[in-house]
């Protein structure tokens, strides 16, 4: 059998594919990430197994406790569905998860999902780009401490290439984030939007400035887009 | 009445969202880019007007007539879809479209669809971010020559990320593409892989390097992906 990497898409369950659908109310054990919402997880059958990984989601150990998870039920032949938010393969650990799967001999598949790195702006009605104010977007994970020396992020970098910026995981880390990418040489008047729960009825909006980043106190999950296109759309509403 | 600007997402149709089927099954006018699938066309009730606006894409003057098209049917009053390939928000110019209705006073609403770049990718197995390799992804258009001096993409500083780097539309320019990211000082020899057709039957692939993506000879429409990531996945097929 296959084990199913499912992106659950960024909130709304009307925003998985048809074949994430199809998929999941075929399931018989689906380890699921914590934030996945209830009318998602209830697409799988009534007698399915549901695996909440949410919980222990973290570190890199935690990651092993999922990878032997997905070996152990994929080598009992059921279908077996990991659904993550979002995209798999887009900060989601599905690249990790499919080499464990490739190295234990175990089939797998990926179905892709909406990622809320663009769905959560567009819900707002800001067009990650636009002709003429962006013609790149760049997609990066804030959860690091930016003044680490071993960071992987080159924010100096990312603040010069003058596209729109979407920034996962990254409220913990917004003062540092701001100062690395103004110090960068990013206009601190450079145009803000940070957007909770994007797509579902619970969203929450800030429009700000880079120099105000720091300030904005909704909670996390929250996805951050710096640049021109931040302007525009539908204004606060948290 | 509202326009729905409808992402049909990288080209199988299972990978339409729930949404985007609902919507597209009570649509009277459909107005849609040529690449979007038969099968896609066809979800929507037999005598929905559709209208093919692929023909004229390409330059501002045909967007200004799509837009016309936009405004008129809006103002008819029945439900009207904007079907897009991919996402309407990115590189869709659903930005310029929303920017058009608003000034119409009319309503809109956006569903968002899976990208085909993170799901080209993805469906050779490539993901596009991955740890100790890649914590950010960008996505540009290489539809521009970048030697051209009013590009608006400034590939240098895209060279200096070290993140995956996925091209959409770039084909035509791939040998000036990637003597731009040369010059910038990326490495000649990072992986690169050109998805044609991702996540159809018709997909085709190619994998070689940076010095080596002005041999390749697959045509448009193609996505192309460089970094480290795209040694990953499954090999050649095209």
């Amino acid at each position: 059998m296959t084990v199913f990497l499912v992106g659950a898409g960024p909130g709304d369950p009307g925003l998985l594919t048809v074949r994430g659908t199809q998929v999941l109310s075929e399931a018989e054990v689906v380890i699921h990430d914590r934030l996945v919402a209830p009318a998602i997880l209830g697409l799988a059958p009534e007698d399915a197994l549901l695996v909440d990984v949410g919980k222990v989601a973290g570190g890199s150990s935690t990651q092993a406790t999922i990878n032997d998870l997905l070996v152990s039920y994929g080598r009992q032949g059921g279908l077996v569905v990991r659904l993550k938010g979002g995209d798999p393969f887009v900060f989601g650990r599905g690249g990790e998860e499919v080499d464990v799967l490739e190295a234990a001999g175990i089939a797998w598949e990926v179905v892709p999902g909406v990622s809320s790195a663009f769905a959560a702006p567009g819900a707002v009605g800001i067009p990650v780009t636009h002709r003429n104010e962006a013609s790149s977007v760049t997609v990066v994970t804030g959860h690091e401490d930016p003044t680490k020396a071993t960071s992987d992020v080159d924010w100096a970098a990312l603040a010069g290439i003058k596209g729109t910026l979407v920034i996962l995981m990254g409220m913990a880390q917004r003062r540092a984030i701001a100062d690395a990418l103004m110090a960068g040489g990013m206009d601190g008047a450079t145009p803000v939007a940070v957007v909770r729960w994007g797509t579902t009825p619970d969203e929450e909006q800030v429009r700000t400035t880079l120099d105000g980043l720091a300030d904005v106190t909704l909670g996390a999950p929250a996805v951050i887009v710096v640049g021109q296109v931040a302007a525009r759309g539908r204004g606060d509403d948290g």
